[in-house]
Parts: structure tokens; sequence; C-alpha cells
């Protein structure tokens, strides 16, 4: 295998040791597993997840939910607010699979319960102190309303509750990723206490995906149910937020190197905008958008960061020594600073075997 | 036309206004316009400059040279470091068309003159200021050795020095822009002084590139060629900058609204990192990732902006006036920040008269 160009090179051991760990964490718990897909957006990838008994997996789109549901998987949750303009695409997967929706206002329900055929579940989602999307866990009125609206129809049923506590992401350290987690969890599962939930003809599902508070909680206490997507690669973000080691992220993108900058002791790298994604973190008020590291052993290379991008340009910082190292022509390998985005810009895979892996991304632009 | 999914929309007035607007501008100062096609990637919109006389374009990697090539563009110049990796390509490119590459290094040049059976032609690029790539335009010992490395080839032939003054993005005014950029000129032209250029065979072209400063500057006085490139559609970033109008921006992203948050006046809409990349600027400390626009005038609605974006979803905070009058499954249109790496994104066009337009990033994702 010859390298030639921008490639994201997936390291299958590391991808799949995360698999398993975060599997077999979920089976301890007692809670339902399911992944989003998201992250890495494969059909081959997805067979891993498979073949350590995942049934039922979270996608963020519905197009995305097409490409897995045409993959054979038999359950789908949809973790985006309902598109009310896509009733189509909707009924066309609630016939092929057991399709599960996120809602949280009346104009989706109402549109669910009108313009869908075939059966499917929501959850109402819940925003437990991210502020992005879903109901304020504290809006009690309005979830009730929501939950009621819900008891009317067999045909849209209520799944339970879902919620990303993406704040998470504002941490640096596992310690601080538990503390916020702790708190959001404690809103989320106040909803237990509503008498229409503890009233509810069924047991309703509390729902909870965010790769930092799952990667550091021993337990999940109180969940019914998990589905964070990152953690099958990780990536340098989620390494400074505290939730993984260095060693746990399993893609890195290759990159040729282009030109030497002897004067700054920067090296040039094709691999931009297009194929990192312009993600970056902070660091000292610097920002990084890539740890450049060793190609074989994937250690990173001491004090080297990708200190800036444009289109198609990578322009990489390296102390002197490792600098010497490199030269017009050689590869570097860089881990992504968001391995979502890496993964969608680049659209497939390689394996450290030499073996091309599928990603949505590709497949859907021909 | 019912757009129900993000969509990247194309004003064709707009940019045909913006493509004929700088061909007139080029003709008058008698500089060769070799516009560069990364921020459109598309052989349709390259039509439209083939109509206005252009014969000669730029493109930021290969691959984009091979797309462009096979649609019929005979002299291309690619305004990335040589990539010595891919001889290959570089030689059928080489024989298909007239191909410029860039080099700032003996490497490079060494590769193109023992690895390469085709002719080509090579700029020496210089960085006038920005401290992307290429030679310090200070370093005048280690450009001249350049150019005498390249005398001793027919195969590889100096064609000149090029250079992109990429630092006047910093700029907020067209003045600003002017200031950077005359900076910028005075260094780059200041080669035309070096004994080696003067007395060379024949004349060496001195190209200049970067939308901001071929938008505000009225003549290119001292210049040969241009190749500026965003100036095909302009963007939030490129307003901000000074460098264009808000009526000259030819994109948007159409975006559904999936929900409504009253408590903070926010929308969320199908509208995410992968369709409009990460790219923002900042006002008041304010990250902005894109500005909300009416769906016929493409007026701005005031006020508003796109605050938050992850994988798919997008914040988009109103003022009140303007929430309230946008309901779910209407469909919001969005300036993007940046429309090269919206474009890519995006993977293609729909025009406002309802005709799908080819990207690069689509067909060779398939």
């Amino acid at each position: 295998m010859r390298i030639n160009e921008p490639t994201l090179i997936l390291d299958e051991d590391r991808c799949k040791r995360n698999i398993e760990k975060i599997v077999d964490r979920a089976n301890k718990a007692g809670v339902i597993f399911r992944p989003h897909f998201k992250t890495h957006q494969s059909t081959e990838i997805g067979e891993w997840f498979y073949k350590k008994g995942v049934r039922s997996i979270t996608v963020s789109s519905l197009a995305m939910a097409r490409y897995f549901a045409d993959a054979g998987w038999e359950e789908i949750t949809v973790a985006f607010p309902v598109n009310i303009l896509k009733a189509r695409a909707i009924d066309e997967l609630a016939e092929q699979v057991r399709l599960n929706l996120l809602v949280s206002e009346s104009a989706a329900i109402d549109f669910l319960q009108e313009e869908i055929r075939n059966p499917l579940h929501v959850y109402i989602e819940i925003d437990s102190g991210q502020h992005r999307s879903g109901l304020s866990y504290s809006n009690k009125d309005e979830i009730q309303r929501l939950i009621e609206k819900l008891k009317i129809s067999d045909q849209v049923k209520l799944k339970g509750f879902y919620t990303h506590a993406g704040h998470t992401y504002g941490a640096r350290s596992g310690r601080e990723v538990n503390e916020i987690a702790a708190k959001a969890k404690t809103n989320f599962l106040a909803l237990r206490d509503l008498e229409v939930v503890k009233n509810y003809a069924y047991d309703l599902e509390f729902c909870w995906g965010d790769t930092p508070s799952c990667s550091t909680w021993e337990t999940y206490e109180g969940l019914d149910a998990i589905s964070p997507g990152n953690l099958v690669f990780y990536d340098v973000m989620q390494y400074n937020i505290g939730a993984c080691d260095l060693r746990d992220i399993a893609v890195a993108l290759a990159c040729p190197v282009v030109s030497k900058k002897e004067a700054t002791g920067e090296l040039i790298i094709h691999g931009g905008a297009i194929h990192f994604s312009k993600d970056y973190i902070e660091k000292d008020n610097v920002k990084q958008f890539g740890v450049p590291v060793d190609s074989n052993t994937w250690q990173p290379l001491s004090g080297g960061y990708v200190s800036a991008l444009s289109q198609e340009h990578g322009i990489v910082k390296l102390q002197k020594e490792d600098f010497e190292k490199y030269k017009v022509g050689d590869v570097l390998f860089v881990l992504p600073v968001h391995s979502c985005l890496t993964a969608q810009a680049m659209g497939e895979y390689l394996t450290t075997s030499g073996k091309y892996i599928d990603h949505y991304a590709q497949k859907n632009r021909g």
C-alpha cells in the first residue's frame, strides 16, 4: 500500500477494541446499546457492532437511515428533529424497519399522526442542559402536553425520552465530564417522577447519548439505553475533553509532505479543510487542527500540531528534531480533531492492513 | 422546485455578473485572467468563464486538474506545491494540457526534471507576506538558485512567479485590503529587479491571486496575470473583509426548519457542519457561521445569524419579529461564511431556475 494523497487510515484493532469495550460495559450495566453510526457511517464497521450483539442503531439523518436500512438493520433511531418535509422518506423507512424518531413539539407530532401511514415510535427529545435541541427538562407542562398528545394514536407511539448531554464537550478532564453529566442526568431522570410517566401504559425508555460521559462513567445507573457514536474512533477533541487516551484514537489522516519551510520549521502537507474539516481545539490560546504522529506507532510527535488549514493546505509545526526527520515526499500521519467530520469529508477508509472500507458520504455522492 | 433537505442554491445571474465584472476588469487592465476553479469546481460554471473569453484556469489539486482537463480546458495551473508522489498523474496531465505547477524548493524541481517526461511550466511560488506556502520574497538567494536550476532544462520551463496574498483575509475594509495588498505587491514585484529575472531569455510572468485585493483594486498595475477564485460566488467572509457587497453573494444554503425554540427565539435547521463547513466570522466576539436571508430577496434578516453548528444541526438566532414569521417545515436560506467549503461539502448546485449543476466533489465520490 503506497499512499500518495490524503487518505484516512483506520486502525481496525483499535476500532474493534473501542467497540468491544463499550458493548461490554453496556451489557454489564444492563442498558440497551444503540450506537450512533453518524461517526463511521460505514456498513462494514456496522457489521463489527452487529457481531458483538448490537441490533439497534442511531443515525443523524433520514438519508443515513436509508443507507443502513438497505444494509439490513432492522431498528433505527433518527436522532434529529423530524423534518416534516420528508413524509415519503419517513413512511418508506417506517414500512421497512422499526423506526424511532425524535420530536420536541406539537407540529412534528401532528405531522406524523396525519401524514405517515406506517407505525413508528418517537422519543421526546429533552434538553438536559446542552441548549441545542429538545424541550427543556424544566418545561414539564409542555412535556406532559406532548405525552398526552401521543396517547391518542396507535400508529405513532411514545417510546420514551432521548437526550444528548453535549455540554460535556466543554469539559477538560474525566472528572469534569462526570460532574456535568451527573447534573444533566439528574435533570433528565427527574421526568420519571411525572405522574403521566409513572402511570403510562408501558415502561418508557430513557435513552442517553454523548461519548464523553459514556466513556468516563463506569455505570449508567437509572438509564435504559445509551447511544454514543464518536467512541468508535475517538479523536483529539475527545482526548482533550478527557474522554479517551491517545492510544484509543482509531483513525489518522495520512498526508503527503509537499514542502518544508526551513525558516519556520513548518511542514506543508496536502491535507486541508476539505480533508480534516475546520474543527479545532485550543491550547494556551493556540488553535490546533490535528496532532501529527509517528506513522508506525501513532505516538504524537512531541509538541507538534497542525497550526492552520486552508482548502487543501495544512501547516504543521514540529520541534526541530522532528522537522529534520521529514522530507518532501514523506507521508505524515495526523490524528484528527473531530473524527466524525473528517470521516464525512474523506468518504472512505483504508485499514492498516490495506483494505478499503465504505462510508455513506462516498456511496451517496456518485 | 420543492426543497425538503439542505440544498445549495445558486443565483445564476449574480454569479454571471461576478464573472463578467472581473473579466472586464482584467481585460481593461491588460492582465491574463486565470480564474481559480477551486471555489465552484463545476464544469458548467467553467463554461460561463469560457464564454467570456477565459482560456486558462487554476485549480488546487491534480485530481481537480484532471476533472477540468477532461472537460476540455487546455491550460491549467495547479496552485499547490508539487506532490512528488504523483509522477504519473502529473505526466498524464502534462501530456494532455499546458500544465503549470508551483515549486518553491529544489526537491520538487529535481523530481520534475527527473521523473516527468512531458513538457510543463512552473511558477516559483513566492510568499509575499501571508506566510503559508512559497519562498519568502526576501529570500533572494534561494529564489535565484531555483531560477538557475530551471535554466538547464527544456522540459521543465520557468513560467514566472506566483503569489497568493492571503493575508488580505485579515482586513476589515476595502481600504485595509488595499493597504495589505499594496505592501505584498511591492514585495512580490521587487523580484523584477533581480538581474537573473531582468536578463532571463524571455519575459517571466508575475501572477497574483487573492479575491479581496482582486475585488477592491481598480487596476492591477505591474502584474501580468491574476487568479482569484472566490469572487465567482463571494460569501459572508468576503463581505466581512470588505471585498464585496451582500448583493454579490451568489450561493445560499436552503435549510429546512425542523424545530422552533420559543424560549430562546432560535430556529433549529437541518444544515450543519457537513453542509456549511465549520468556518466562521467573529463579530463582537460572537461566532457567526452564516447569515439567514429572505428566500425571495436574499436580504439579510436583520440581526440574524447562525450561532452554532453540529454535524447536522444549525442553530439560528433571529430577532423576535423574524422568529415569529418562520414555522417548522419552512425552508430558511442562509448565506455561507465560506462558499468554497460549502460548495465542496454539498457537491452540487440547484439554480434559482431549478436546474442542477455539477461539482467535482459529487462526480468523484461515486
